[in-house]
């Protein structure tokens, strides 16, 4: 490695900058990170955790399955090596439910699971009954899914200890934005989300904020436990997730809108988590409501992330939508590969952000 | 006045509280006043600040509407000397309308209007054209009331500038609880909200607390701008208030409900606040949800508060229910007039706490 007396910079402090940082600093690079508020500022602070490619699957999207199946393979050990680091990122391994609650529910969980046994994934049907033992106290639901691979994890554990790990290895922590691209001396990662469409000409049209509204819950005395598994319905639909937490919270998400860069909390995105989420658990209707925050995720042209060099040196990784917990392993394995002049991972070719040059032609 | 060498202390740092403890030094009492932590710590930091004796009022309650109405005859008076002070506490005269969504809606408003009517107040009934003219941007109404000479106050501007005035006549803030009234060397005012029935025996089983949840919105670019008037309705069985105040901010309230002394928000109190909103006021949807709280107001065992002498030199001023913001002048006055050794407000007396004796007898 010739980067012994270079400084790698990497520009944002979400969940991929902090694992890009802590992984390059742990392989001998100095790194500086740049944010003006890391851990905290941004999408990854707000996420639900779910490590979940397979229940985000759809035909027609087998990139950005396989990308996120090879991270979610990755995840163990990404997280024992932060666990070795001293903090615990909360990895956990419930799985995951799916409920219907209509017919046209049941038809749409019949799709996946079709598609997910052709690629030969584990899934199970549920009826009725048999989703409700896996799940006591969801609501009067049709049937669903059983997906047993899925992980998930306690993204501000995860966020806190990717910055202290970095720490220990040495990251240097600014809190300030990317002046110029221009005084950055060495590599540079732009990590920065939604965000990143600022940061360089190639991504100026290509990212774009997703705005979502994200609730925490926590049961009251005398309140029915959150169920033991993540629990995902579409209700009137909208796409809602249920993830348990290890400390009894329940976070509740998401809405997905665009709206720019605002980041309000609005009257309507609040109704309706709560609505879709009494229709999952009626029980949490006297749930603490302990917290209501938007976010914004970065969203790419396709499903796809941006995940590559885009000039001398200036690599860039966002566009994650979804997926930037469950991607962030892959994601950081990928940046570290090329800055040590190795192959990334295979399936990160997907997400080349050569394929914006593709369209322009 | 005897009590030129005697500390006169104020339980209690909610608008009760406050008003007296600045009224009693203003009159020349030295004053302390304990709170662990006043003006934001209870339930008048989170009230929607309406002062609508009228609106409130109900055949069969006809003392608590004599009381409120006094109060609110002396309530421009109040805000003129706390403006004197320094500090505008926000009164507002910009009347409540009262919305009709069906026709039992429309039958309860008859009745109210009729017996207010029958009092000699003003009350105006509007068709559904003339409510949309007064309130632009509400819901497909029936008819509703208008009510021009009720009032409304921003509840923090108001506790701000009670304690501020209250600071400049020398009030001391104690922030702690009271130990024992035994060890208060003069006279006493309990004014302690929800909390009072555990510092005196007699209002031990009379006070008790009743939670509510309260939302604040404030419109985001594009959206409708908050109704010019307070406005009411029932909503499916629920009362929902809607108060602009003057820095664009729109309070929404309230829920009702016994829970003892818990104060968590709950998940269906906030659905059930925010679907209420929508029938009245349908853009609130779009607006940003920029505060849910919950409080504990002080319930007393019929709507009166309870006001008067205890025991020797110990004075209660709780029960106010949600009527503390309305209800403290006339209640400052009164207490004010019994340390003076004068005759407190006539009405005052429907709220004297004897009535518990007899209730005992």
């Amino acid at each position: 490695m010739s980067s012994e007396h270079t400084i790698a910079t990497v520009v944002g402090g979400g969940v991929i900058g902090l694992s890009v940082a802590w992984r390059a600093a742990a392989a001998g690079w100095p790194v500086r990170l740049l944010d003006p508020e890391p851990v905290r500022g941004g999408a990854s602070w707000l996420a639900g955790g779910m490590l979940a490619p397979v229940t985000e699957a759809w035909p027609g999207e087998e990139d950005v399955l396989r990308l996120g199946e090879e991270s979610l393979r990755r995840w163990p050990q990404f997280a024992r090596d932060l666990s070795a680091a001293g903090i615990d990122p909360g990895l956990a391994g419930h799985g995951t439910i799916v409920l219907a609650f209509d017919s046209a529910d049941a038809g749409h969980l019949e799709i996946l699971a079709g598609h997910l046994r052709s690629l030969g994934r584990a899934v199970e049907s549920l009826t009725s009954r048999e989703a409700r033992r896996l799940a006591p106290g969801i609501g009067a639901v049709r049937g669903g899914l059983h997906v047993p691979g899925d992980l998930a994890v306690d993204n501000r554990k995860l966020l806190t200890a990717l910055a202290e790990a970095g720490a220990q290895q040495g990251v240097e922590f600014r809190r300030e934005r990317l002046a110029s691209l221009d005084d950055v001396p060495g590599p540079v990662v732009l990590a920065a989300g939604a965000w990143t469409g600022q940061l360089h000409p190639s991504l100026a049209q290509a990212v774009r904020p997703l705005k979502g509204e994200i609730l925490r819950l926590r049961p009251r005395r005398g309140c029915l436990p959150p169920p033991p598994h993540t629990v995902r319905a579409i209700v009137e639909g909208r796409p809602i997730y249920l993830v348990p937490r290890a400390d009894g919270e329940l976070v509740l998400g998401a809405t997905q809108y665009e709206a720019g860069f605002d980041q309000a909390v609005t009257a309507r995105g609040v109704r309706e988590l709560l609505e879709g989420a009494e229709r999952i658990l009626p029980g949490i209707t006297e749930y603490e409501l302990v917290e209501t925050a938007a976010g914004l995720r970065a969203g790419s042209r396709d499903a796809l992330p941006y995940v590559g060099e885009v000039g001398e040196g200036v690599y860039v990784a966002t566009g994650h939508h979804r997926n930037g917990l469950l991607m962030a392993p892959v994601t950081a394995d990928a940046v570290l590969a090329w800055l040590a002049g190795e192959a990334p991972p295979a399936e990160i070719a997907a997400a080349s952000p050569a394929r914006l040059e593709k369209e322009r032609v």
